[in-house]
């Protein structure tokens, strides 16, 4: 047993510093590689996915799983092995046939999507599409088990281990609804009556100066890690003790940028409080996708765009642009505004989780053989009608403008929302625990919220799935309930409206 | 047969994956890393190193190569399995326990290194240098077969395969006596006669800004590499479409930090000069380190520091630094002082050799037991009085100077004097065959000499030892007599010092 357990956590740590590589990789590839690089960074790539493959799948990770599951275990290595056990299913239970399909599916996928989107027509990618459902279908199909109550679950399983159709879908109807009724609120109110726009433009060299002020004051350690720029934000977790995040500069929308990077620095902050006595178990991961996006929302909205933030934050920005004319209340309602709009990525805070909805509900038709991926363009326009009330003029505004499903990512999109809920909890409990938190806001004091938030959150890792934690972490509360409250206690008074 | 070869060359093309991986880890960790990086890295690099190991001596690829021996193969197969089998005997032929026990002398030798020059006391050093030789001797004798003339070549067979004690002592003798009479005359004429040193101080921004114009212009291709700041400069090549130069600021001598920028430009062109079609044999690489230094030392001294090299440099720094108030010829004067000094890396062009001489020496007779780690201290001032006329006035000075040995790398010394005596006969060889080379360097028209190399050296790769590349490069000439005839014309001009 002494023997199956170290056999196995010198693999996972082996598999932790592969995974770290093949992090590296990607960070540099986006933020620095020369152009000429790309074609043996690609081989790169590949040769550390396989041998990670390789190194997990082996025979002898079941003979050691198997082993200690016939022995006593403590706590976190019956954690462990759980976890393993189930990855490693998961990741044995494909035939090659299956996974070599899928590989080439999806590069084929993405090539007729970047075709259909160059031409702004759906036709293109629908078989690629078909095709890539029908092996999400068998996947799925394959790795289910007994317990498995809905075949999307198993899609779930792979970003957001715990969460369940069952219950997003009830919550997202219910998030839906309650979201019109606040659009149609403020929409009551007339546009003139809402909050407006400022407009910046300020120099790349001071935005970045800003960001990394802004991001050490919230508590990015960048002793272990960086800031650098790249065409798309991101963050990658090399080790808990570096953290790669990047942000991309926008002259013509500073204060976006700028959200983005706090976007990232919640993300990092949550990688870098990950619990660091647990390596080699497999354990000191973040709990899923959701989880990690509710860390990054969070900061990035909840505090990011608070009115003691912008408070904190004016300053700053003075201090580096003196002749700025522009108060704290100007701010905050120009990061607060809400409008109906066609693109996921450009959407405000709350109407960007009704994108999610129309996004989940068609994976899960899909999924389930109720829609087809010729009629996808039809049910797409339905969906935003139904959702969001508007209709895309093209499909490049509409079905074809996110990367994920030609890649192959059905199943991510939930994420995204499930993140904007548990932030939503999150906040709300914080609020309460503590209760000078805007003040301290106001002072740049962020430490007794990062604080909380590892205590809560960070130092569990996966010790449980996500769900496990948060309920841990916030008790019995509505998540729905809590965004909703949320958004019409900021957004419904900045527009004047109530429930 | 033909299977042999494509799992052969497979796996050759993921040891190059592999090997591109691993730079990159170094680079990262030399330029960019977070300080907390340090134990994750350390891991990192372990797990890419171990598997490197496990993958190329495994029981398979000794079959291949065993099935390939036994097959009819043209030139270029034929020439990638003798230098297979080469490295294959070699990796697998050290047991284990010597492996390991390699490793932790490895590591407790750079401790104790470490420890004797903050004390400045050779003692704490001595006995596992001691050890460090005994192993490596151990490991050289196993490696040695029936054509091994001297255990020190199987020690340069790691660094320089093809190259032999009996070669390279007989050049080293003269090579001393030749730079001794240089230096006499030199002396002869007292040091007021000699040229005078420039001493500049220019800011960090402008010289980063010079050396991207001035590897930009030699003919470093930045679409497929880059160059960045770290303490200690050096090249890295991921692959041949992507190679890292690293540079290190010094604004107290920034002709200085430049000069190393040209040094290891002249490594990364020749790594960008590497024959990509030979990708999967293990022959699109350097021929070993002694011919990867004539690249870097040809650029750096017998271009760089050439009179036309001054005169093209000048109104490219005039442009940065308009108030320059220099002539070429005060450039090239300064740039081409010579005197005996203590120090290897800070000496001049001609006697770094006598640095590199001594130290071949010594580790020949350590190797060969005639000299003990005990009496090291002693030997080395005795060899310093010999070749360089000078005595170090502390251990830190003098034998513990250098990090080579405290981490076991015995038989690399030898290699920068190998590549300063190629760069002699390449540098007379390129005057004879493009009769108006210094008049390109004047005007900034570095590609003809870069052609050259390409044809001559780079292309070549390691389809045949450097020895023979060098030979088929520049014929029957005689290196040691082409050293002594460029310094006499060059630095014994400079002092009006004739033979």
């Amino acid at each position: 047993m002494l023997d199956a357990w170290s056999n196995l956590s010198r693999r996972l740590s082996e598999l932790d510093a592969l995974a770290g590589t093949s992090g590296l990789l990607e960070w540099d590839q986006q933020t620095g590689m020369p152009p000429g690089g790309a074609a043996s960074r690609g081989q790169q790539a590949a040769v550390i996915g396989s041998l990670m493959h390789e190194r997990f799948t082996a025979p002898e990770v079941g003979q050691w799983l198997g082993a200690l599951e016939q022995s006593p275990l403590d706590a976190v290595q019956a954690a462990a092995v759980r976890k393993q056990r189930r990855n490693y299913r998961r990741a044995t239970m494909l035939p090659t046939r299956l996974v070599e399909d899928l590989a080439i599916a999806r590069s084929e996928g993405f090539s007729a999507w970047m075709k259909a989107r160059e031409a702004d027509d759906f036709g293109p990618f629908e078989k690629p599409l078909q095709r890539l459902i029908g092996l999400s279908r068998e996947a799925a199909e394959r790795t289910a088990g007994p317990q498995t109550a809905h075949l999307y679950d198993e899609l779930l399983e792979e970003y957001d281990p715990g969460s369940r159709v069952a219950e997003l879908a009830p919550m997202f109807t219910r998030l839906s609804a309650g979201l019109g009724e606040l659009l149609a609120a403020v929409e009551r109110r007339g546009a003139q009556a809402g909050p407006q726009a400022v407009e910046l433009e300020l120099d790349d060299a001071g935005v970045r100066t800003l960001s990394r002020r802004v991001i050490r004051d919230l508590g990015f350690d960048l002793s272990r890690g960086r800031l650098d720029l790249s065409e798309h934000p991101f963050t990658c977790g090399l080790s808990v003790d570096d953290v790669r995040l990047t942000m991309k500069l926008n002259r013509k929308n500073p204060l976006g940028a700028l959200a983005g990077t706090i976007h990232e620095c919640g993300h990092g902050m949550y990688e870098q409080g990950l619990p660091k006595h647990l390596s080699g178990t497999g354990l000191d991961k973040a709990a899923g996708m959701g989880l990690h996006e509710s860390q990054s929302r969070f900061w990035e909205n909840f505090i990011g765009r608070s009115l003691p933030f912008c408070a904190y934050l004016l300053p700053r920005m003075q201090g580096i642009w003196p002749d700025l004319a522009l108060t704290p209340a100007q701010l905050f309602a120009s990061q607060n505004r809400i409008e109906r709009s066609l693109i996921r990525v450009h959407a405000d805070e709350a109407t960007y989780n009704l994108h999610i909805v129309v996004r989940f509900e068609l994976e899960v038709a899909m999924l389930e053989g109720r829609l087809q991926a010729a009629d996808l363009p039809a049910a797409w326009d339905a969906a935003y009608e139904k959702h969001l009330g508007v209709r895309a003029p093209s499909a490049r505004q509409g079905v074809l403008q996110d990367i994920h499903w030609s890649s192959g990512l059905l199943g991510y999109f939930p994420s995204y929302t499930i993140g904007n809920l548990y932030a939503a909890s999150l906040g709300a409990c914080v609020q309460q625990e503590i209760p000078d938190l805007w003040g301290q806001v106001a002072r740049g004091e962020f430490g007794p919220v990062l604080a909380w938030l590892r205590e809560k959150i960070h130092q569990h890792g996966h010790t449980t799935d996500a769900p496990e934690i948060f309920k841990a972490a916030v008790g019995d509360r509505d998540p729905v309930a809590d965004l909703l409250d949320h958004l019409w206690s900021r957004q419904g008074r900045l527009y004047g409206v109530e429930r």
